[in-house]
Order: C-alpha cells, then sequence, then structure tokens
C-alpha cells in the first residue's frame, strides 16, 4: 500500500520556502500503516505537473498533491490534473456561493479572479477547507486514488487529518498496525553502533531498525508493523529489549526525550541543587537546562567566566593557578567546579574550559582542547577531549559531554 | 539549464526527518541561473533508486544525489548508482588510507564496515568531504552530469558549495548572470514590512523581492538576473536602496549578518567591554555572543542568576528590593544591569527577567512578561514585553530584543 506525494510550487523548486507539507504527510502516513513510494517536488507548471502525476501514479496506489489551488494565474494544479486524466472542468456553484458568502462575512472585496477556487475536475469529490477559500477534491481513476490539497501548511495538515486521511481509510484495503520507538544513544559512533547491534537476533518479521544521526546524539528508530495490534506491540517490545541489552550504557533517552530534559528530571527527583561554571560552552549548558520548565527548582545559579578576573572574583580560582597551569587546564576546570558549588552551596557543581577556536590554540593546547569538571560531596572528577569541528559543535558537543555526565553521577553509573 | 535532485533516505519518506537539504540545493542552483526540473525523495531501496534516477536523468541536464552514502548496510546510494549507469564498483586506495588515517588521529576504533566508504563506481571522479567521512562522487553519461554527496546537512552544504557547485560551473554551459541580497529586519511584522515598502519603485526588470520570516528576524531577498553582470549589479544596488530608504531603521544586517555577530563586531570596533546578567533567557545571550570568534576580547563574564540568592550575591541586587517588587521587575532589571556592569567593571551591563512559562505567571504579571536593561555610563534603560509564544521563543526574543538594544545603543540610534 504505497502512496506518493507531490508538491507543487515555485517557491519550492526556487529554494525560497522550505517545504514542510511533505514531511508532515509523510509521517502521517506512516502513521496510519502506509507507506510513501516517492515524493516529489515540481514547479507551477503543466508539463512538470503532468509528468509527477504520470510517474508517481505509475508506482503508487494512491496519490495526494499538495500545492497550487490558489486564485491566481501561476495556480495551475486544478487544470494540470484535469489534464492528465482527460477530464473536463466545471464550476461548483455551492462551493461558489459559500466563497461569495465568505467575502461578505470577512468583508473582503470580491474580485473575479476568486471564482477560480470553485472550478473543479468533472467527476471529482469535493473536499472542505475548514480553515481557507481553496477547497481540495479527489479523484478515482482505474484504482488509483488521487486526493489534491492546497499547499498553505495550515490548511494542507487540516485537511490532511479531516478530509483525505479518513476518505483514503475508506477507499484503500488495509489491516496493518504501527508502533514505534526512538532509543536515543550518545557517546558511540554510527559505526560501533551498527557493529555492537546483534543484528541476526533483530530480525524479527514486521520489525526494522534505522540509524539517524542527530548531531551529536544517534537515534535508532525502531518500528513494528502487522495486523494483530498485540502482536507488533510485543515484537517492537523484543527487538527494543535487545538492543538495550548491548548498548543500555549509552542510552540516555527514548522518543521525545532530551538530554536537558533527562538530567533535570533526574536532579528535581533526587532533590539535588546544581551551579555551573562555563567558559568555552559560553551559557549553552544553562540555555539548554533552561529550556526545560522547572529548572529554577534546581538550577540555583550559572556563571559564564570568560575573563581570568572573573574566575578568580565568581569561582575563587586562584589567579596563581591560572598563571601557573593556564584557564584552560585540569587544575583550572577541578577549582571552577569545586568553586561554583561552593560559593552557590549546591549539591553539584560543573565546569567546562576550552579552546573552542578558531584562534587560541598552542601545540601542547591545539584548538579543541577541552576540559569538563563536575563536582560533588568530597569527589571531583576530571576529564579531557580534543575536538575537530568548528566553534558552534566544539560548544555543543561539551555541553553534550557535561550534561551525560552528570546523568550518569545522577543515576550512579560509571564511565 | 534543469538540474534535477534526487534525496534518499527512510528517515525522510517515513516523515521522521524533515529534508533541508533539497531547498539549500535549489536555492544554490537557482542563484547560479540554473532552474530545477523536479526534487524526488525516495527511501533507501535499490528499486526505488533506480526509478527516480531515471526520472530524473530524462527531464533534465544533470543531477545532485544526496543522502545513503553512510557506513551500515541500509546505505545503498553508490551501489544503485552504479547498477543504474551499468557500472562496476571499485575500492579507492587513497581514499581508504585517508580514512583510517582519519580515524587513527580522532583516536576511533576501526571497524571494517567504514570500508565501504571507500567504494565507488567504476569512472566516478571523488568529490572530497573536508568536515566528514563520507566523500561523494560525481560521474558524466552520455551528456549527463551526475554529482552524489552526503545527506548529513552540515557535509552536504559544504560540499555543494565547495565541490559540486564549482564542477558543474565548469562542465555546464549557462549564461545568466544572478546577483542576491538578503536584508535582515528585525522589529516589525510581514505585514507591516509589506505596507512600508514602495511596492512601484521597486517593479525593475529582472529584479524580485521576497520577504520570509525566520523567527524572530523577518528576511527580504532581492534578486537580479540578466544578461549583463555590471546591470544586474546595479538594478540590484537600486532597488536594495530604495528598501532601505523606508526601513533602514529596523535593518540590523545582510546576507550572512547574525545579530550576535553584528553586536560583536561594534564592541570591538568600540573597544568597549560587556558583562550580561541573564535570568529568564538562561545563558542564551552569552551563548550566543560566545558563539562569534574572538568575543573573549569583549565579553567580561555572564551571570546566569535564576535563584533570588544568586541576584543578590553576583549582583549586588538588595534582598529588599527583590522582596518588595519581585524579582522580575523593572527595580530588579535596572540594579541587575548595573550591578554586573559595576561588579565586572565593563563599560555595558545587559541583564533580563521574566516568566518564561509555562507556570509562574500572575494577575500582574501573566507569563511572557520580561524586562530587559541595559547599562553604560551612568544612564540604565529598560523596557518590559509580554510575549505569548512557549518558553523557547519567549527565550530567544528576549534575546534578541536584548542584543538589538545593545546595537541600537552602540550605533548611538534612538529606539
Amino acid at each position: 500500500m504505497d502512496i506518493g506525494i507531490l508538491v507543487i510550487g515555485n517557491e519550492l523548486t526556487s529554494g525560497m520556502t522550505q517545504d514542510t507539507n511533505s514531511s508532515f504527510i509523510a509521517r502521517e502516513l506512516y502513521e496510519q500503516g502506509w507507506g510513501v513510494s516517492a515524493v516529489m517536488t515540481v514547479g507551477d507548471d503543466g508539463g512538470a505537473i503532468k509528468g509527477g502525476l504520470d510517474y508517481l501514479l505509475g508506482i503508487s496506489d494512491a496519490l495526494i498533491v499538495t500545492g497550487g489551488l490558489g486564485p491566481t494565474e501561476d495556480d495551475m494544479t486544478t487544470a494540470a490534473v484535469a489534464g492528465a486524466f482527460d477530464l473536463g472542468l466545471y464550476t461548483d456553484d455551492a462551493v461558489l456561493a459559500r466563497l461569495k458568502e465568505r467575502f461578505g462575512r470577512l468583508n473582503i472585496p470580491w474580485t473575479e479572479n476568486n471564482a477560480k477556487q470553485a472550478i473543479f475536475p468533472e467527476g471529482a469529490g469535493i473536499i472542505d477547507n475548514p480553515v481557507g477559500t481553496a477547497c481540495g477534491f479527489f479523484l478515482e481513476r482505474s484504482d488509483k486514488h488521487v486526493a489534491v490539497i492546497p499547499g498553505v501548511p495550515g490548511e494542507a495538515r487540516n485537511m490532511l487529518t479531516g478530509g483525505v486521511i479518513p476518505l483514503f481509510r475508506e477507499k484503500l484495503a488495509y489491516h496493518e498496525c504501527v508502533a514505534k520507538r526512538t532509543i536515543k544513544i550518545f557517546g558511540l559512533t554510527e559505526s560501533r553502533i551498527d557493529e555492537a547491534l546483534p543484528h541476526e537476533d533483530l530480525k524479527i518479521p514486521g520489525v526494522s531498525v534505522g540509524s539517524y544521526p542527530r548531531f551529536p546524539e544517534i537515534r535508532l528508530v525502531v518500528t513494528s508493523r502487522g495486523e494483530d495490534r498485540d502482536h507488533v506491540e510485543e515484537s517492537l517490545g523484543v527487538v527494543c529489549e535487545r538492543i538495550e541489552g548491548k548498548l543500555y550504557k549509552h542510552i540516555f533517552g527514548y522518543d521525545d526525550d532530551t538530554m536537558e530534559g533527562i538530567v533535570a528530571a533526574l536532579l528535581t527527583d533526587r532533590g539535588l541543587t546544581l551551579s555551573v561554571a562555563e567558559s568555552c560552552t559560553g551559557g549553552l549548558i544553562t540555555d539548554r537546562l533552561t529550556d526545560v520548565p522547572g529548572s529554577s527548582v534546581f538550577l540555583e545559579r550559572g556563571v559564564v567566566t570568560y575573563s581570568n578576573t572573573s574566575k578568580v572574583e565568581l569561582l575563587g580560582v586562584p589567579a596563581s593557578i591560572i598563571e601557573k597551569y593556564g584557564a584552560v587546564s585540569e587544575e583550572a576546570a577541578i577549582l571552577m567546579a569545586e568553586g561554583v558549588k561552593k560559593l552557590a552551596g549546591t549539591d553539584i557543581g560543573l565546569s567546562t574550559t576550552g579552546i573552542a577556536g578558531p584562534a587560541g590554540g598552542t601545540e601542547e593546547k591545539p584548538v579543541g582542547t577541552v576540559f569538563i569538571a563536575l563536582s560533588a560531596g568530597e569527589g571531583t572528577t576530571c576529564r579531557r577531549f580534543l575536538f575537530r569541528w568548528d566553534r558552534r559543535r566544539i560548544k555543543e558537543m561539551s555541553s553534550q559531554i557535561a550534561l551525560n555526565m552528570l546523568r550518569k553521577f545522577l543515576i550512579g553509573g560509571v564511565d
């Protein structure tokens, strides 16, 4: 049961506008248990539209077309679809009356080009648009189903879920159930994960595993499909458990979890307080933590100690230590974490210091050198890293590692 | 001169991931004066890839393929492209050696599946990947040109602009000149901008103006096309000047400028130092400023004073003021900006305090209430805002307004 998606608009083929409809439509179809054969985007051009329709219909059981239903001259989707199926066009009087009534109600002057939005291919069924002026339509030709909806994202989404999907559920034979779980991993490369996975044990009928890097994380998406809901859920559970058995040390969350959300929940649950001293991450750690509602419960303060003076004044790091070992050093990182913890009176202190570049590196400490320290109770741990990315990615990776060190400390794990 | 784009990945046809590469590629091609025949997205499936290649090659002079070049089993783009052109595969020893050297240098254990990334179709030219492991390649077959690059956005962008476009410019005949300028505006809604623009005066042959909201900014993209380079540049200049004449107060930058980059350059130029006291923005202001290389020259410190105690200890805000007016108040914001400036010994102090929600609002100060203050010399300015978005957008807008206040102060402008 494969469905094609045809997206129409010059603003898309020129790269002026980012298409988000096709991704939304694909996700909705996927969750219904249908597959997407292909997504094609073409400009407002009759020949290109006809070519796309023909190709997609050739490899699909049904087709969703979006865009080009507006009142202006360059909106030619309706005429192109009618032409591709050798159908004439007609004006739907009920739709025309509703359009005029809407314009009157909203006090918008009626211009004749708007009547174009009441024109449909002969034999088409009309799909109502509860949030805009352009109605959609559907056609059935030699066992293939075509639904056409506008390109305005709010209208497309509304008409897809309210109009097209109910229609396709009625018209298209399908019985599949789908269940999905995203496993979020940090601290392993994609190829190390691939190597660690028990591929043979994961080959359960109806279940697939995909690996998707999202810097600085890797996401494994497990999808289970089949006729029976209980069986689908059970197969999903079995495969997830087998993956967890191999990778549990590196899994930090599932589905919509974020690293900062997990850390925030752990701190809140355990009633522990945190203070953060950032140098190279420049505030990114507290920015992420304060994205979580309720973070004021555990976050006492953050300090971005970019100057040496501020490290002395706000963290009590002795100037002699900075002079002797440098501001980017294990000694400084440890004293920063211990200093912020003590001065803020929190249970935990976290610190970063490093050289994010592009300038500032030395032979001994090249650009990308980062020290991250965590202080709690009597103990302080510090780790040294060398990253090879640009400034932003060094900041992102450093903040992620700092949060992950905190997560591991909170769950009592060892590294 | 039409180019097709083929995007490959199950994460895209299932709607898991939003494709942003094709829009970026389309925009870059458009700026070179080339058109896009169609964009097609298919899953990691040999048959679907072959179908897409054949269709797009039929309607295009050249083709850019992105995605499916990773080391895992489901990455099958190289094999599918080779198959579509009836070519064998070979391992490139130089690429293999570089891959192994890279793994060694970064201290990542080598696993055999990585060798897959050194396999190419016979006769292919290799496109270097300066920022990742997957090299791209290009093929020329019966006057059609095919370039294949990875799907990871950072790598795809780098290799498109650094590898594919220079190659296509060499191989493909084209004559149109295109010049473009992006005008970045902050502080006006899209409809206010539309109203302010002198539309009639902007109608110059070959020049178009598009408006693209990118929260929290609006971008106006002016594109000029024609046969003659000088004429194209001149027309672009005329239209930009007419827009600037109407909107200069709200234009903060052009093209790749960022608000933080502009502010950083102004501070550096004027030799002024800055300290920041953030509450509701949680470190986002210093995170943005420290994305700019060299920010340590002007940024003395930031403090994220999430607790009342930290406002007292790190900023010298009297506890009595917080008790009387609240931590979210004009009084607190002003004392935060003045306090951080004084304690850090900087020329300028910037502060934010507000209720980012979803909880914590009151009738007098609902969720979304934010105070932003700037202190310099003897004067301190404070503004109050009420935003209606989610937590993250409130943080983003607040940080943008704070930086824009600083920018206006630095250029001596009035609000």
